[in-house]
Protein backbone atom coordinates (compact mmCIF):
# COMPACT_ATOMS: atom_id res chain seq x y z
CA UNK A 1 0.00 0.00 0.00
CA UNK A 2 1.01 3.29 -1.02
CA UNK A 3 1.92 5.82 2.24
CA UNK A 4 0.00 8.59 3.01
CA UNK A 5 1.11 11.76 2.81
CA UNK A 6 1.34 15.65 3.89
CA UNK A 7 2.21 18.55 2.90
CA UNK A 8 2.60 21.73 4.79
CA UNK A 9 3.94 25.30 3.10
CA UNK A 10 4.91 27.15 6.15
CA UNK A 11 4.53 31.33 4.74
CA UNK A 12 4.23 32.89 8.44
CA UNK A 13 6.72 33.71 10.48
CA UNK A 14 4.67 33.40 13.95
CA UNK A 15 5.95 30.91 16.67
CA UNK A 16 2.30 29.71 16.92
CA UNK A 17 1.63 29.33 13.77
CA UNK A 18 5.26 27.35 13.20
CA UNK A 19 4.32 25.58 16.01
CA UNK A 20 0.72 24.19 15.11
CA UNK A 21 2.45 23.28 11.42
CA UNK A 22 5.11 21.29 13.37
CA UNK A 23 2.74 19.66 15.65
CA UNK A 24 0.37 18.21 12.47
CA UNK A 25 3.37 17.18 10.72
CA UNK A 26 5.54 15.39 13.87
CA UNK A 27 1.31 13.30 14.05
CA UNK A 28 1.51 12.79 10.42
CA UNK A 29 5.20 11.14 10.45
CA UNK A 30 3.75 9.31 13.54
CA UNK A 31 1.22 7.84 11.81
CA UNK A 32 3.50 7.10 9.18
CA UNK A 33 2.84 9.46 6.77
CA UNK A 34 5.54 10.91 4.39
CA UNK A 35 5.54 14.63 5.60
CA UNK A 36 7.45 17.52 3.81
CA UNK A 37 7.45 21.64 5.21
CA UNK A 38 8.13 23.71 2.42
CA UNK A 39 9.62 26.96 4.10
CA UNK A 40 8.76 29.71 1.84
CA UNK A 41 8.87 34.09 2.83
CA UNK A 42 8.60 34.26 6.69
CA UNK A 43 8.82 30.90 7.56
CA UNK A 44 12.30 30.69 6.47
CA UNK A 45 13.27 31.93 9.91
CA UNK A 46 12.18 28.77 11.36
CA UNK A 47 14.84 27.16 9.59
CA UNK A 48 17.46 29.85 10.62
CA UNK A 49 20.04 29.10 13.30
CA UNK A 50 20.53 30.88 16.25
CA UNK A 51 23.14 33.40 16.72
CA UNK A 52 25.38 35.01 14.11
CA UNK A 53 27.01 33.52 11.17
CA UNK A 54 29.54 35.38 8.70
CA UNK A 55 28.33 35.55 5.12
CA UNK A 56 28.66 38.47 2.41
CA UNK A 57 25.66 40.37 2.16
CA UNK A 58 24.28 43.41 0.38
CA UNK A 59 22.89 46.45 2.12
CA UNK A 60 19.40 45.41 1.37
CA UNK A 61 20.17 41.69 2.46
CA UNK A 62 22.23 42.89 5.65
CA UNK A 63 19.07 44.94 6.52
CA UNK A 64 16.17 41.61 6.47
CA UNK A 65 18.55 39.49 8.03
CA UNK A 66 18.91 41.73 10.91
CA UNK A 67 15.31 42.54 11.46
CA UNK A 68 13.85 39.10 10.83
CA UNK A 69 14.37 36.45 13.85
CA UNK A 70 17.11 34.66 13.67
CA UNK A 71 15.74 31.13 14.36
CA UNK A 72 13.06 29.73 15.82
CA UNK A 73 13.23 30.27 19.09
CA UNK A 74 13.30 33.96 18.57
CA UNK A 75 9.75 34.24 16.31
CA UNK A 76 6.87 36.05 18.17
CA UNK A 77 3.31 35.20 18.31
CA UNK A 78 0.32 35.95 15.39
CA UNK A 79 -1.43 37.24 18.54
CA UNK A 80 -1.34 38.82 21.68
CA UNK A 81 2.54 39.46 21.55
CA UNK A 82 3.33 42.57 23.03
CA UNK A 83 6.64 42.93 21.85
CA UNK A 84 7.79 39.46 22.81
CA UNK A 85 6.27 39.33 26.30
CA UNK A 86 2.94 36.77 25.46
CA UNK A 87 5.76 34.55 23.49
CA UNK A 88 7.76 34.43 26.81
CA UNK A 89 4.34 33.73 28.49
CA UNK A 90 3.16 31.26 25.81
CA UNK A 91 6.33 29.50 26.49
CA UNK A 92 6.47 29.71 30.27
CA UNK A 93 2.86 27.74 30.25
CA UNK A 94 4.29 24.95 27.53
CA UNK A 95 7.24 24.27 30.21
CA UNK A 96 4.23 24.26 32.97
CA UNK A 97 2.19 21.51 31.17
CA UNK A 98 5.82 19.87 29.51
CA UNK A 99 5.02 20.82 25.95
CA UNK A 100 7.59 20.84 23.60
CA UNK A 101 8.64 24.10 22.30
CA UNK A 102 9.57 24.82 18.43
CA UNK A 103 13.00 24.38 18.91
CA UNK A 104 12.64 20.85 19.87
CA UNK A 105 9.66 20.20 17.80
CA UNK A 106 11.64 20.85 14.85
CA UNK A 107 14.47 18.53 15.60
CA UNK A 108 12.03 15.72 16.21
CA UNK A 109 10.74 16.16 13.07
CA UNK A 110 14.28 15.91 11.25
CA UNK A 111 14.80 12.45 13.76
CA UNK A 112 11.05 11.83 11.84
CA UNK A 113 12.43 12.45 8.62
CA UNK A 114 10.05 14.96 8.29
CA UNK A 115 11.45 16.67 4.90
CA UNK A 116 12.33 19.98 5.76
CA UNK A 117 12.90 22.19 2.46
CA UNK A 118 13.76 25.79 2.19
CA UNK A 119 12.27 27.74 -0.59
CA UNK A 120 15.46 28.82 -2.85
CA UNK A 121 13.86 31.54 -4.71
CA UNK A 122 12.50 33.58 -1.22
CA UNK A 123 15.95 32.76 -0.01
CA UNK A 124 17.33 34.95 -2.69
CA UNK A 125 14.53 37.78 -2.24
CA UNK A 126 15.11 37.85 1.32
CA UNK A 127 18.88 37.48 1.09
CA UNK A 128 19.32 34.17 3.44
CA UNK A 129 22.38 31.84 2.91
CA UNK A 130 22.59 28.57 2.91
CA UNK A 131 24.94 28.84 5.85
CA UNK A 132 22.73 30.50 7.87
CA UNK A 133 20.18 27.96 7.75
CA UNK A 134 20.03 24.64 9.51
CA UNK A 135 22.00 21.57 8.32
CA UNK A 136 20.20 18.65 6.65
CA UNK A 137 17.62 20.38 4.89
CA UNK A 138 16.92 20.86 1.43
CA UNK A 139 16.39 23.39 -1.29
CA UNK A 140 13.84 23.00 -3.61
CA UNK A 141 11.59 25.78 -5.59
CA UNK A 142 7.59 25.35 -6.20
CA UNK A 143 7.88 22.61 -9.18
CA UNK A 144 9.49 20.71 -6.29
CA UNK A 145 6.70 20.96 -3.45
CA UNK A 146 3.82 20.75 -6.21
CA UNK A 147 5.49 17.29 -7.07
CA UNK A 148 4.99 16.24 -3.40
CA UNK A 149 1.43 18.46 -2.68
CA UNK A 150 0.01 17.21 -5.73
CA UNK A 151 -0.15 13.38 -4.66
CA UNK A 152 -1.03 14.74 -0.86
CA UNK A 153 -3.85 13.93 1.31
CA UNK A 154 -3.28 16.50 3.86
CA UNK A 155 -2.09 19.76 1.86
CA UNK A 156 -2.03 22.76 3.85
CA UNK A 157 -0.80 26.50 3.98
CA UNK A 158 0.13 27.82 7.23
CA UNK B 1 -20.93 5.93 -2.45
CA UNK B 2 -18.82 7.32 -0.09
CA UNK B 3 -19.09 10.66 1.25
CA UNK B 4 -17.43 13.87 1.03
CA UNK B 5 -15.21 15.08 3.46
CA UNK B 6 -14.38 18.41 4.30
CA UNK B 7 -11.69 19.33 7.50
CA UNK B 8 -11.19 22.76 8.31
CA UNK B 9 -8.68 24.04 11.22
CA UNK B 10 -9.60 27.04 12.29
CA UNK B 11 -6.19 28.81 13.83
CA UNK B 12 -7.34 32.01 13.76
CA UNK B 13 -9.55 33.92 16.05
CA UNK B 14 -10.24 36.67 13.51
CA UNK B 15 -14.14 37.42 13.20
CA UNK B 16 -13.64 37.33 9.15
CA UNK B 17 -10.90 34.70 8.73
CA UNK B 18 -13.70 32.57 10.78
CA UNK B 19 -16.73 33.67 9.15
CA UNK B 20 -15.01 31.96 5.67
CA UNK B 21 -14.72 28.87 8.03
CA UNK B 22 -17.88 28.75 8.94
CA UNK B 23 -19.32 29.83 5.56
CA UNK B 24 -17.28 26.70 3.65
CA UNK B 25 -18.05 24.48 6.20
CA UNK B 26 -22.05 25.38 6.39
CA UNK B 27 -21.73 25.16 2.29
CA UNK B 28 -19.80 21.60 2.65
CA UNK B 29 -22.19 20.22 4.72
CA UNK B 30 -25.33 21.67 2.35
CA UNK B 31 -23.14 19.55 -0.06
CA UNK B 32 -23.87 16.83 2.07
CA UNK B 33 -20.09 16.73 3.26
CA UNK B 34 -19.44 15.42 6.60
CA UNK B 35 -17.77 18.36 7.93
CA UNK B 36 -15.08 18.68 10.62
CA UNK B 37 -13.93 22.13 12.38
CA UNK B 38 -11.00 21.72 14.47
CA UNK B 39 -10.71 24.60 16.61
CA UNK B 40 -7.07 25.21 17.74
CA UNK B 41 -4.98 28.37 19.19
CA UNK B 42 -7.21 31.72 19.26
CA UNK B 43 -9.50 29.78 17.08
CA UNK B 44 -10.31 28.35 20.33
CA UNK B 45 -12.66 31.98 21.08
CA UNK B 46 -14.83 31.44 18.50
CA UNK B 47 -15.90 28.46 20.66
CA UNK B 48 -16.11 30.72 24.07
CA UNK B 49 -19.30 31.25 25.29
CA UNK B 50 -20.65 35.35 25.39
CA UNK B 51 -19.69 36.54 28.97
CA UNK B 52 -18.43 35.39 32.42
CA UNK B 53 -17.94 31.88 33.58
CA UNK B 54 -17.04 31.19 36.91
CA UNK B 55 -13.28 28.94 36.85
CA UNK B 56 -10.65 27.96 38.84
CA UNK B 57 -7.37 29.68 36.78
CA UNK B 58 -4.38 30.01 37.69
CA UNK B 59 -2.52 34.23 37.36
CA UNK B 60 -1.16 33.58 33.23
CA UNK B 61 -4.73 31.28 32.88
CA UNK B 62 -7.01 34.44 34.40
CA UNK B 63 -4.57 36.65 31.86
CA UNK B 64 -5.29 35.06 28.75
CA UNK B 65 -8.34 34.48 29.91
CA UNK B 66 -9.41 38.19 30.48
CA UNK B 67 -7.31 39.31 26.81
CA UNK B 68 -9.51 36.87 24.90
CA UNK B 69 -12.50 37.53 23.23
CA UNK B 70 -15.27 36.02 25.02
CA UNK B 71 -17.31 34.08 22.22
CA UNK B 72 -17.54 34.63 18.12
CA UNK B 73 -19.57 37.95 18.40
CA UNK B 74 -16.22 39.74 20.36
CA UNK B 75 -13.67 38.97 17.78
CA UNK B 76 -12.06 41.51 15.47
CA UNK B 77 -11.28 41.59 11.90
CA UNK B 78 -7.78 40.65 10.85
CA UNK B 79 -7.39 43.74 8.54
CA UNK B 80 -9.07 47.44 9.14
CA UNK B 81 -10.21 46.42 12.47
CA UNK B 82 -9.46 50.13 14.20
CA UNK B 83 -10.32 48.93 17.72
CA UNK B 84 -13.20 47.21 17.19
CA UNK B 85 -15.23 49.85 14.51
CA UNK B 86 -14.12 48.04 11.56
CA UNK B 87 -15.98 45.08 13.34
CA UNK B 88 -19.06 47.38 13.50
CA UNK B 89 -18.88 48.88 9.91
CA UNK B 90 -18.63 44.67 8.44
CA UNK B 91 -21.74 43.47 10.90
CA UNK B 92 -23.56 46.85 9.51
CA UNK B 93 -23.10 46.34 6.18
CA UNK B 94 -24.12 42.72 6.85
CA UNK B 95 -27.38 43.45 8.31
CA UNK B 96 -27.93 45.32 5.03
CA UNK B 97 -27.22 42.50 3.00
CA UNK B 98 -29.15 39.82 5.04
CA UNK B 99 -25.37 37.83 5.12
CA UNK B 100 -25.74 35.64 8.78
CA UNK B 101 -23.61 36.97 11.57
CA UNK B 102 -20.81 34.15 13.42
CA UNK B 103 -22.65 33.31 16.43
CA UNK B 104 -25.61 32.68 13.38
CA UNK B 105 -23.04 30.62 11.52
CA UNK B 106 -22.06 28.53 14.09
CA UNK B 107 -25.59 27.42 15.06
CA UNK B 108 -26.73 26.75 11.91
CA UNK B 109 -22.93 24.46 11.27
CA UNK B 110 -24.12 22.80 14.36
CA UNK B 111 -27.64 22.27 13.02
CA UNK B 112 -26.05 20.88 9.88
CA UNK B 113 -24.15 18.14 12.21
CA UNK B 114 -20.86 19.70 11.29
CA UNK B 115 -18.69 18.48 14.19
CA UNK B 116 -16.98 20.74 16.38
CA UNK B 117 -13.99 19.64 18.05
CA UNK B 118 -11.77 22.03 20.51
CA UNK B 119 -8.14 21.15 20.15
CA UNK B 120 -7.16 19.74 23.85
CA UNK B 121 -3.45 20.93 23.75
CA UNK B 122 -4.36 24.30 22.93
CA UNK B 123 -7.13 24.71 25.14
CA UNK B 124 -4.59 23.55 28.34
CA UNK B 125 -2.17 26.14 26.87
CA UNK B 126 -4.77 29.25 26.97
CA UNK B 127 -6.01 27.72 29.69
CA UNK B 128 -9.53 27.33 28.84
CA UNK B 129 -11.93 25.19 30.34
CA UNK B 130 -14.86 22.91 28.83
CA UNK B 131 -17.25 25.29 31.59
CA UNK B 132 -16.01 28.09 28.88
CA UNK B 133 -16.72 26.30 25.44
CA UNK B 134 -20.20 25.83 24.10
CA UNK B 135 -22.21 22.75 24.28
CA UNK B 136 -22.38 19.47 22.27
CA UNK B 137 -18.55 20.03 20.79
CA UNK B 138 -15.85 17.47 20.85
CA UNK B 139 -12.72 17.62 22.11
CA UNK B 140 -9.87 15.91 20.71
CA UNK B 141 -5.91 15.99 19.26
CA UNK B 142 -4.08 16.00 16.72
CA UNK B 143 -4.25 12.22 16.21
CA UNK B 144 -8.03 12.61 15.41
CA UNK B 145 -7.50 15.64 13.70
CA UNK B 146 -5.19 13.75 10.71
CA UNK B 147 -7.57 10.76 11.24
CA UNK B 148 -10.21 12.75 9.40
CA UNK B 149 -7.76 14.45 7.39
CA UNK B 150 -6.13 11.87 5.78
CA UNK B 151 -9.50 11.00 3.97
CA UNK B 152 -10.51 14.37 3.09
CA UNK B 153 -11.87 15.68 0.03
CA UNK B 154 -10.78 19.31 0.92
CA UNK B 155 -8.65 20.00 3.88
CA UNK B 156 -7.74 23.99 4.42
CA UNK B 157 -5.75 25.64 7.49
CA UNK B 158 -7.46 29.15 8.60
CA UNK C 1 -6.38 10.47 -17.94
CA UNK C 2 -8.19 13.49 -15.78
CA UNK C 3 -6.04 16.73 -15.43
CA UNK C 4 -4.83 17.28 -11.95
CA UNK C 5 -6.25 20.08 -10.09
CA UNK C 6 -5.41 23.03 -7.73
CA UNK C 7 -7.73 25.36 -5.73
CA UNK C 8 -6.39 28.78 -3.57
CA UNK C 9 -9.12 30.41 -1.32
CA UNK C 10 -7.35 34.06 -1.44
CA UNK C 11 -8.15 35.56 1.53
CA UNK C 12 -5.93 37.32 1.97
CA UNK C 13 -4.74 41.66 0.77
CA UNK C 14 -0.92 40.65 1.90
CA UNK C 15 1.15 41.19 -0.99
CA UNK C 16 3.50 38.90 -0.07
CA UNK C 17 0.91 36.14 0.20
CA UNK C 18 -0.80 37.20 -2.88
CA UNK C 19 2.54 36.49 -4.55
CA UNK C 20 2.78 33.21 -2.96
CA UNK C 21 -0.90 31.99 -4.10
CA UNK C 22 -0.05 33.46 -7.80
CA UNK C 23 3.43 31.75 -8.10
CA UNK C 24 1.64 28.29 -6.74
CA UNK C 25 -1.05 28.79 -8.79
CA UNK C 26 1.39 29.80 -12.71
CA UNK C 27 3.63 26.59 -11.31
CA UNK C 28 0.51 24.47 -11.21
CA UNK C 29 -0.79 25.64 -14.34
CA UNK C 30 2.50 25.07 -16.24
CA UNK C 31 2.08 21.25 -14.60
CA UNK C 32 -1.14 21.10 -16.64
CA UNK C 33 -3.37 21.44 -13.34
CA UNK C 34 -6.53 23.07 -13.89
CA UNK C 35 -6.05 26.49 -10.98
CA UNK C 36 -8.93 28.55 -9.66
CA UNK C 37 -8.19 31.22 -7.64
CA UNK C 38 -10.90 31.99 -5.62
CA UNK C 39 -10.79 36.00 -4.49
CA UNK C 40 -12.52 36.34 -0.98
CA UNK C 41 -13.07 39.48 1.27
CA UNK C 42 -9.51 41.50 1.47
CA UNK C 43 -8.28 39.13 -1.20
CA UNK C 44 -10.59 40.68 -3.99
CA UNK C 45 -8.32 43.85 -3.57
CA UNK C 46 -5.89 42.09 -5.89
CA UNK C 47 -8.42 41.89 -8.65
CA UNK C 48 -8.84 45.82 -8.29
CA UNK C 49 -8.25 48.07 -11.27
CA UNK C 50 -5.62 50.41 -10.62
CA UNK C 51 -6.46 53.57 -10.48
CA UNK C 52 -10.38 55.59 -9.53
CA UNK C 53 -13.54 53.74 -11.41
CA UNK C 54 -16.62 55.69 -11.13
CA UNK C 55 -19.49 54.03 -9.71
CA UNK C 56 -22.37 54.73 -7.31
CA UNK C 57 -21.32 53.48 -3.78
CA UNK C 58 -23.33 54.35 -0.28
CA UNK C 59 -21.45 56.08 2.67
CA UNK C 60 -20.23 52.88 3.61
CA UNK C 61 -18.99 51.42 0.96
CA UNK C 62 -17.36 54.72 -0.29
CA UNK C 63 -15.39 54.67 2.99
CA UNK C 64 -14.24 50.84 2.34
CA UNK C 65 -13.31 51.60 -0.91
CA UNK C 66 -11.40 54.29 -0.55
CA UNK C 67 -9.70 52.73 2.87
CA UNK C 68 -8.59 49.34 0.81
CA UNK C 69 -5.39 48.91 -1.62
CA UNK C 70 -6.38 49.43 -5.51
CA UNK C 71 -5.20 46.96 -6.73
CA UNK C 72 -2.15 44.20 -6.56
CA UNK C 73 0.59 46.74 -7.26
CA UNK C 74 -0.35 48.84 -4.00
CA UNK C 75 -1.16 46.05 -1.83
CA UNK C 76 0.92 45.89 1.55
CA UNK C 77 3.01 42.64 3.12
CA UNK C 78 1.95 40.97 5.88
CA UNK C 79 5.22 41.45 8.11
CA UNK C 80 7.97 44.26 7.92
CA UNK C 81 5.35 46.83 5.69
CA UNK C 82 6.54 49.58 8.13
CA UNK C 83 4.28 52.00 6.09
CA UNK C 84 4.83 50.43 2.45
CA UNK C 85 8.41 50.98 2.95
CA UNK C 86 8.90 46.90 3.32
CA UNK C 87 6.66 46.49 0.00
CA UNK C 88 9.02 48.69 -2.13
CA UNK C 89 12.71 47.17 -0.46
CA UNK C 90 10.92 43.42 -1.53
CA UNK C 91 9.92 44.97 -5.13
CA UNK C 92 13.60 46.36 -5.03
CA UNK C 93 15.13 43.03 -3.73
CA UNK C 94 12.49 41.13 -6.93
CA UNK C 95 13.68 43.75 -9.58
CA UNK C 96 17.46 42.94 -8.94
CA UNK C 97 16.78 38.75 -9.10
CA UNK C 98 14.50 39.53 -12.13
CA UNK C 99 11.51 37.97 -10.46
CA UNK C 100 8.13 38.96 -11.51
CA UNK C 101 5.83 41.75 -9.74
CA UNK C 102 2.29 40.72 -8.44
CA UNK C 103 0.59 42.05 -11.51
CA UNK C 104 2.83 40.18 -14.17
CA UNK C 105 1.91 37.11 -11.68
CA UNK C 106 -1.32 38.13 -12.50
CA UNK C 107 -1.32 38.66 -15.98
CA UNK C 108 0.94 35.42 -16.46
CA UNK C 109 -1.82 33.25 -14.94
CA UNK C 110 -4.65 34.91 -17.40
CA UNK C 111 -2.56 33.85 -20.05
CA UNK C 112 -2.24 30.48 -18.52
CA UNK C 113 -5.90 29.95 -18.14
CA UNK C 114 -5.83 30.15 -14.40
CA UNK C 115 -9.78 30.50 -13.84
CA UNK C 116 -9.89 33.74 -11.83
CA UNK C 117 -12.77 34.00 -9.86
CA UNK C 118 -14.33 37.40 -7.13
CA UNK C 119 -16.80 35.55 -4.76
CA UNK C 120 -20.00 37.63 -4.71
CA UNK C 121 -20.91 37.80 -1.45
CA UNK C 122 -17.97 39.51 -0.06
CA UNK C 123 -17.83 41.79 -2.93
CA UNK C 124 -21.49 43.00 -1.67
CA UNK C 125 -20.06 42.97 2.00
CA UNK C 126 -16.94 45.33 0.79
CA UNK C 127 -19.29 47.30 -1.59
CA UNK C 128 -16.58 46.32 -4.61
CA UNK C 129 -18.28 46.65 -7.98
CA UNK C 130 -17.63 44.69 -11.01
CA UNK C 131 -16.49 47.86 -12.66
CA UNK C 132 -13.66 47.63 -10.47
CA UNK C 133 -12.28 44.83 -11.10
CA UNK C 134 -10.04 43.65 -13.65
CA UNK C 135 -11.61 42.07 -17.05
CA UNK C 136 -12.20 38.58 -17.41
CA UNK C 137 -13.19 36.94 -14.25
CA UNK C 138 -15.52 35.42 -13.15
CA UNK C 139 -18.30 36.00 -10.55
CA UNK C 140 -19.03 32.69 -8.16
CA UNK C 141 -20.20 31.78 -4.54
CA UNK C 142 -19.02 29.24 -2.18
CA UNK C 143 -20.98 26.54 -4.01
CA UNK C 144 -18.64 26.81 -7.05
CA UNK C 145 -15.79 27.09 -4.75
CA UNK C 146 -16.72 23.81 -3.70
CA UNK C 147 -17.29 21.83 -6.73
CA UNK C 148 -13.82 22.59 -8.06
CA UNK C 149 -11.93 22.38 -4.66
CA UNK C 150 -14.11 18.29 -3.88
CA UNK C 151 -12.00 17.21 -6.78
CA UNK C 152 -8.67 19.23 -6.52
CA UNK C 153 -5.54 17.32 -5.85
CA UNK C 154 -3.70 20.82 -4.13
CA UNK C 155 -6.49 22.63 -2.32
CA UNK C 156 -5.06 25.76 0.12
CA UNK C 157 -6.37 28.67 1.87
CA UNK C 158 -4.04 32.00 1.68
Amino acid sequence: MQKKRTTIVLFSGDYDKAMAAYIIANGAAAYDHEVTIFHTFWGLNALRKDGDVEVQKSGMEKMFGKMMPKGADKMGLSKMNFGGLGQKMIKGVMKKHNAMELPNLIEMAQEQDVKLVACTMTMDLLGLHKEELLEEIEYAGVAAYLADAEDGNVNLFI
